[in-house]
């Protein structure tokens, strides 16, 4: 299971979405690696292969069930029991995780968040209280969450990140713009809120 | 030129990135295929393929030219002008995206801000103007950006997008957590903020 390819991963979670947009929009049973790859803007042969990483191979002239499938990759995924995280940076880009309504639909539950700034610490964003990063060990020690999400300015970021995997954490998401090192033990993800406004001006030309 | 495969386009904004990172750091004129696709987590073969779908074939002994390697990254992904863009949705991740350091670094320049929210309408952030919704054709028309990027709630993005294409936006970046239909003449592309998220809970395994 350790040796699906990094963008079959990618592309499972893709698959996700796109399953979940048929079935709401279509109700159908079955789905075929056409319909899908044609959702996902991937060519079938590829959706075929990825799905046949973890057995999936459809049903000759129906395709795959859908809820099957679904309920597949969101094993695979890992997605299907709630995940502990912290985020650190209580700003506009923490705001905005916090309301992104995906999080909490995939299992995501943050159970606090940290700014050093004072007239943050204290109060709640929704419903996570906003600790000072001082509080940071002693919080993540005691909620044990898994995932730290990092959403500081790029100069605090590697801070951050030292601090979380001190603590803890099993994965960091790192959503600064700027590269962090952790050891290899660490799950890293570098998120780059800018990357996909690169790849639109390649493609305007 | 436009045979670069999406996901080789996707690596060269990461070759960009390590690129900077390395001449920053070390400072050196040139870099191996090794180092930089250590620096990107890749290996060096496919670093060495992506780089030859332009012609680049690095000196034997040496490697790339740093200097060189980045301009012609550039060029190649049209990021040596600048870009204007218009933002529809004035909320936490509008406002997060607005200060993104890397936005204006690339050439990217917000000319002007959209939301229904009648006390955001008049403000600015930062230097950008928020305008009702109902000004958006006449805005684009006035100010032709190329780019619109869409910040509202899911509930909101179709319209968004729908306003957008009217007023002849050419490439979109929609950041809300739900798909969009454009005319395949516009250039899309969706973020999603939760995807790193799922590629992590499956590494953690």
């Amino acid at each position: 299971m350790r040796k699906i390819p990094e963008p079959t991963v990618l592309r499972l979670s893709t698959y996700r979405r796109c399953l979940e947009d048929f079935k709401a929009q279509t109700n159908l049973p079955f789905v075929s690696s056409n319909e899908l790859g044609r959702l996902a803007h991937r060519n079938a042969a590829i959706v075929r292969k990825d799905l046949s990483y973890f057995g999936e191979y459809g049903v000759p002239g129906k395709g795959y069930s859908v809820d099957h499938l679904l309920k597949h990759i969101l094993r695979i995924m890992n997605l299907r029991r709630e995940h502990r995280a912290v985020l650190v940076g209580a700003g506009n880009l923490g705001r905005a995780l916090l309301g992104y309504p995906g999080f909490k639909k995939l299992g995501f539950r943050v159970v606090a968040a940290f700014d050093n700034d004072p007239r943050k610490v204290g109060r709640k964003i929704g419903e996570v209280a906003i600790f000072p990063v001082s509080k940071l060990k002693s919080e993540v020690e005691r909620k044990k969450p898994a995932f730290g999400l990092i959403t500081v300015p790029a100069a605090a970021a590697q801070e951050s990140a030292n601090l979380l995997v001190e603590a803890g954490v099993r994965a960091i998401i790192n959503f600064a713009p700027a590269r962090v090192w952790v050891p290899p033990r660490i799950v890293l993800r570098n998120v780059d809120l800018t990357r996909e406004l690169e790849v639109a001006s390649y493609y305007l030309g």
